[in-house]
């Protein structure tokens, strides 16, 4: 039988799938905050063949990985002998490539450890919507162009391993996330200088090609509503079944006061 | 005899075609702020029809724009006819598009004049260098690596007439340019979290696919080697006869104090 464990970052998203899974083991790591009910059990980073015995020996067979993990300064001398002789040597050679390239090589490790590993969105599916309007009103004939330009954008850049989101306002693309995510880009809009500015452009959200949605699949918040309403967006626009929403009763209700449409899309 | 006009905006880039060709007229406009050494004629925008009778009248058969121009506010109670009954209907419907869409509407009035509209790069070649080292060592093997990553993001971008730069880094994409234009882009590179940066970056610069270089031709100057130092960066890579190097003295030094690669490549 099946049976899951949450290992768990910062913010809402450990906490939800706890409740979707009330049976789930709930994993902690030190020196990385969260904010599951307990009860919790919590684990060094240098001591992951303990973490490997630990889930086995309560018949874990499926894991998730939510929230946000920094990357605490790992102490070699703690290292456990399954890390010391097995992981580490990997571990650092990912650590000098970029986060997917770590996390993926997490996620091989739990898999030859003999865990199938999950996306949030596949324990919680509702986590991402279906397509429809999600607030606001539906999209008017210039968000509707404005996401035909936006989309092109996605596509002609997806293969690249770019781009998890464009701005686009009036035909004019305003911005395209890079790795430093959808916050920086929609700080970076909002500094656009005003006379560049033609209306009130529209985020579209999208994985990039074949990207495995187990790593840092698109997101999007209450906090993303209320950064795109100050850089003067009307529209956020995601891929249904592709894209994260979180706290949605609060995004939602941030949309309505802001005046800003949420819009799922089929891509 | 071909006999040209500069018709000038701010900057060093007109007083250094005028140097080139000193028989050009040189053309002013009220508002404009523009260093062009006198004998300069200066005109309204509100009065077309009178510059294209002066530049007639005088012999001209070419013109260049060059330098930056503001949209100073037009008046429209000033208008001559010329302005009034054939231009302005045009002028206020391409101003409601993007700056491009306003140069190409300028050109082609121009060109309607039987005037023949040339870029700044051809009147005076040296301005966009040959391929070879401008500053600075040769690309690293790393640079030219990320050389690559950068070329294919700008081959996937251009013909979605977005992206004439983009920063790289480690193979990491840390920005796209956007209308925002270049100094823009390496600002918000600047601002990138340190635990992102893995090194030093490179920006690389070249037109958008099918760009008429006559318009907003890309282009690199000492600022622009400032800015990328203060983001990070080893170097900047231009398209070879595509790219405008404006003070090429100053950047060359501010480069090698600096400590800054600037190479043209063939794109």
């Amino acid at each position: 039988m099946a049976r899951l464990a949450i290992l768990a970052g910062s913010g809402g998203l450990p906490p939800r799938l706890a409740a979707v899974d009330p049976e789930a083991l709930r994993i902690g790591f030190e020196g990385v905050p969260q904010d599951l009910p307990e009860p919790v059990q919590s684990f060094r980073y240098e001591h992951m063949g303990t973490l490997f015995d630990a889930l086995k020996t309560q018949g874990v067979t499926d894991v998730v990985m939510a929230g946000a993990m920094s990357r605490p300064p790992l102490d070699p001398t703690a290292f456990d002998p399954v890390m010391m002789q097995q992981l580490a040597p990997r571990l650092v050679a990912a650590m000098q490539g970029g986060d997917d390239a770590l996390l993926r090589l997490v996620i091989a490790i739990f898999e030859e450890q003999g865990f199938t590993v999950r996306g949030a969105h596949e324990v919680d599916p509702s986590l991402s919507p279906t397509p429809g309007v999600l607030a606001g009103s539906p999209l008017s004939e210039a968000q509707e162009a404005d996401l035909v330009r936006a989309r092109a954008i996605h596509t002609a850049l997806a293969p690249q391993d770019v781009a998890q989101g464009c701005v686009v306002e009036n035909g004019l693309c305003l911005g395209i996330e890079t790795i430093q995510g959808t916050d920086a880009l929609l700080r970076f809009v909002s500094e656009t200088s005003p006379h560049l500015r033609k209306g009130q452009g529209l985020l579209f959200k999208a994985p990039k090609d074949g990207q495995d949605l187990r790593i840092d699949m698109p997101a999007i918040g209450p906090v993303t509503v209320e950064t795109a309403a100050r850089a003067g967006l009307s529209a956020i626009v995601i891929a249904a079944g592709q894209t994260l929403v979180l706290d949605r009763e609060a995004l939602t209700a941030c949309a309505m006061e802001l005046g800003l449409s949420v819009v799922a899309v089929e891509v």
